[in-house]
């Protein structure tokens, strides 16, 4: 069952974008830089030890949505940033280095088998080279932004590299705990998903020399379009089918990872559901068939639609924090990108 | 056997420290610089999420030899840096919290059983724990550095983590590789151990704010010195007895791990030797036997001496880069420092 068919988010108005193409006509707004982008990227994950650009590239240039990054070149644009230097670019460069770091490490950690369609670096090259290459693109993105020069940018985002490693540890704490709570989960995604989505947001307003008010509007857009996204993503692990999302569904509940789908299922299921919880997620003990009940408990209580509702609502807070900015083409675009993380499994 | 039986090293003159007091007389008359270090170490490394401290104490506060940061001490003191804000310190705790990463990253790498006499992080609290605490520490210690406000100590220290990245990544590449050669090893070794070294050193004279020929002595010391620690440990691998050196005896031979001792023995030997070490190192096909059996074969072609020779070369060339310095009590004790770590093993 696809999300879409739980999720009655876009009733395409005639004359408006339908929000899965936001990302489409994000992506052609900003056809330039995000060109600039990819060229600053390849160039920078350069190295005389071959292996790290073959790794790097093998999620890199795997043709990712590009999604941070682009966030930071649209935050730049929504600022009026027109500056021949094009920080901006660099700093989108970075942000993607990031985040391609925090995927190796992930799929260490996760062991993930499909990765955006393809066979997780970490199975191809093994966990040694994964979180080594993770290492460099780390270091990599802080070199490109002392390059860039600015203490604000290093701040943030060296910050923004902290709380995600505090987020991912912290859901490595609370996993297989059943008794975790809500509180708990939104700090991990918090921490693990929005903070980067927040920097680079963040890093675009500065690079424009932004008033504090602007800044903290699309850091505030950032942060909580990344809980949304997290949101649907989680939904979407127990809800959209392998070809549509290009990952193996039921990862997480493999994993026993505590996610808001689970929590709400737990939370509403009786004795004997608590027990099926608490023998597949608790203790890891599954059976083939486990999936497919765990996804019927969570139908029967309104869980993952209970999340997506959860999703819109940060979604909604996402594009309010806009409107700090006058209307303009770049916003109402941003706007459609919160729309999109919350509609975009078919 | 214990590498002092191979080292005619210290010929203790009389009135002269020998070598491996020389770390002890550092301790010392840095104990100030030092306790405010590990107060800086311990504060910083604080975190709401529980795991983080207390995984990271289990490397950072398990009382290491805290030789990285004692050469950033060392280095400003030398330098004269006598500053109320103390900015060594907090560069010193940086080198700590990044070596400590590379620990983290290498336990998940190595699958070292013992590091520092100690069961590796690793093994008590699993390998994605290390590679997520490791990655906090790596973005806190970037965080130090942002509070300290120099882009020459970032760009420095940037750079130092990327070389460290790639010389664990060209370690990988060449594992196995007994035809790789010297050139290629000494590639790694500078990196994934003397870059750390040499920016260890070279930011302590840069918040002094000394003429480049003072850096640039200070930053060949370090690199010199890390280049002779790391042929140093591994001739132990070889030759040391667990209790002295904290670790098993044979790590890089279990791993195939390509150090000179087997290169030389590799290069030295007969076809018959050279099908022994295609099996245990090129192919990692070992029986119990084998360790005493590639020990016996460098012992008969002189591979641990010739390494230690090569040490010791190097460490002469420490000694050297220092003599842009004027003789003083700091000088004397950082040419020690040289002749301990070639001499470390009792």
């Amino acid at each position: 069952m696809g999300v879409a068919a739980i999720l009655p988010v876009t009733k395409p108005d005639p004359g408006q974008r339908t929000a899965p193409d936001a990302l489409s006509a994000l992506v052609e707004m900003l056809q330039a830089d995000l060109e600039a982008t990819n060229r600053t990227i390849v160039a920078r994950m350069d190295s005389p030890v071959a292996l790290i650009p073959q790794l790097a590239a093998h999620i890199v240039a795997a043709g990712g949505k590009r999604l941070r990054p682009l966030l930071t070149l649209a935050a730049a644009r929504l600022c009026g940033y027109e500056a021949a230097e094009a920080r901006h670019v660099k700093l989108a460069a970075c942000v993607e280095f990031i985040h391609t770091a925090t995927l190796l490490h992930d799929d260490v950690v996760d062991e993930s088998l499909l990765r955006r369609g393809l066979a997780s670096a970490n199975a191809v090259f093994g966990n040694k080279a994964s979180v080594l290459v993770g290492d460099f693109l780390f270091a990599r993105a802080f070199q490109l932004m002392v390059e860039d020069g600015s203490l604000r940018v290093l701040d943030i985002l060296c910050r923004a590299s902290a709380t995600i490693a505090e987020g991912e540890v912290l859901q490595l704490v609370i996993q297989n705990d059943l008794d975790a709570g809500e509180a708990k989960y939104l700090e991990v995604i918090r921490g693990k998903t929005a903070a980067l989505f927040e920097a680079a947001c963040h890093v675009g307003a500065v690079v424009a020399a932004r008033p504090e008010a602007e800044e903290r509007g699309l850091a505030e857009y950032g942060l909580n379009l990344g809980i949304a996204f997290q949101l649907v993503d989680d939904a979407l692990d127990y809800a959209a089918d392998q070809a549509t999302l290009g990952k193996t569904v039921g990862d997480d509940f493999r994993e026993g990872k505590i996610t808001l789908p689970v929590l709400r299922a737990w939370a509403a299921g009786d004795a004997a559901e608590r027990a099926f919880w608490q023998r597949t997620v608790g203790e890891l003990e599954q059976t083939d068939a486990d999936l497919a009940e765990a996804m019927r408990l969570m139908e029967r209580h309104g869980a993952i639609a209970a999340t997506l509702v959860r999703a819109r609502e940060f979604a909604a807070e996402a594009k309010r924090a806009l409107a700090v900015f006058p209307a303009s083409p770049m916003r109402a675009l941003l706007m459609d990108v919160a729309d999109y993380t919350v509609s975009r499994a078919r």
